[in-house]
């Protein structure tokens, strides 16, 4: 099995490009740490390379991706401050589901806790996919990536104009909710339909009049007391309401 | 007004111990930092001392409270790795609503942005208290105050003996729900009540089988995939839906 041990190692400097949003789009691949995130890129098929420490015992090691790296190497590779044991590189796959009835967008969420928790909920709730504006954080940011715990690998996520995406969404015949805290209606107000999509906000600026106008109706969720709810929070709120309720 | 420009002040001293949940709890007292918490902490009558950076211009400095400090001394004091520009002293209160009809019981929540983010929705949907196990993350710790973003001002939050605190919401005709993902009922089929508490829990452990017994029912958010829920998401899904649903 090849070992490496140096950081001057081209594939360890090929890998460190991953570090940047524009490194990860050139290559292809981003970077995760950790046994759960690795198990779960198995299990979709996303893994190129597993690195395991020098010395640590894992079944990992039995697998022909895997190669062995000294502890530097990680070190030179990981952001998280604890000693990273395992990562490996995996390739960003852009899919498209097949015929999509729940969608999410998102324009402009910038916190990378809030992107990764909202993947999370979009996946648990049974959405078909998530469609990022541009000036979304980038979901291979190895913040991001965390805070998904994984579940990034289970549904499509692309990046779009959202204006001409939601057009698109409108062909297909999807009722598509912007959120706002002006010129809305409350969630249980809300025209229902079979077919949804939901736009979420950046966490200053919520979502942008361009995109908001292209929406069939604007939501706002119901509150006693007016203070801004933290857009994860928001969009498990809409995400739930739309699906179960 | 009173200039203080060395961190050996006895006064900086005595501030410096409001770093640890112990020296809060001697003291009474918390730090926070930024305009915009000070100003909803002079709202709720909160604040003890406003300090100011030396040559700063505000409004703060027409008040009796406000003394003025300089920049060492906010760096001393603060914990963000921005400058600080204006801290302040503020009162530990533990206040009891005269009627309760909504509250959230939090079972060992460790993360400060959940806890934070929690208390922002329970403001926003009208909960009157909400009721820490000694487990959870100090509700004065720098990054819960930060993410409440104020609202800890705004509702009444107590630590208590959660199984003891449960009996007495039942005596008070308050349903009392828990949360787990074993023997629960779906969030649509629950039994119904005017007035009702919610028990979320820790991170990873979820709601404590001691805790678990006590309460009336025990909830489940609906799910078309098994993930589990951020605790700040499936609190704001639950807190919703009892309120609004």
């Amino acid at each position: 099995m090849k070992t490496i041990t140096s950081t001057s190692n081209e594939l360890v400097k090929s890998w460190k490009k991953l570090d940047t949003k524009k490194g990860r789009k050139e290559a292809g691949e981003f970077l995760i740490e950790g046994e759960h995130l690795i198990e779960e890129a198995l299990r979709y098929g996303r893994v190129k390379t597993i690195l395991v420490r020098e010395g640590l015992e894992h079944p990992f090691l039995k697998r022909n991706e895997t190669m062995i790296v000294s502890q530097k190497v990680l070190d030179q590779l990981s952001s998280t401050v604890s000693k990273a044991q395992m990562m490996a590189v995996c390739s960003i796959v852009e899919t498209n589901p097949e015929n999509r009835e729940r969608v999410v967008l998102l324009d402009g969420v910038q916190d990378p806790g809030n992107l990764g928790t909202i993947v999370r909920t979009a996946v648990s709730f049974g959405y078909d996919q998530i469609v990022l504006s541009k000036e979304c954080v980038d979901l291979y940011n190895e913040k991001v990536v965390r805070s998904t715990q994984g579940a990034l690998f289970a549904i499509s996520v692309v990046t779009r104009d959202l204006p001409e995406e939601i057009k698109l969404l409108k062909e297909e015949g999807i009722m598509v909710y912007g959120t706002s805290l002006h010129e809305a209606v409350f969630m249980k107000q809300r025209k229902k339909a079979e077919k949804s999509a939901l736009v979420l906000g950046n966490e200053g600026s919520g979502v942008s009049e361009r995109v908001l106008n292209e929406c069939d109706q604007n939501l706002m969720i119901e509150m006693d007391q007016f203070e801004s709810l933290n857009v994860a929070v928001a969009a498990g709120i809409a995400m739930y309401t739309l699906r179960y309720q």
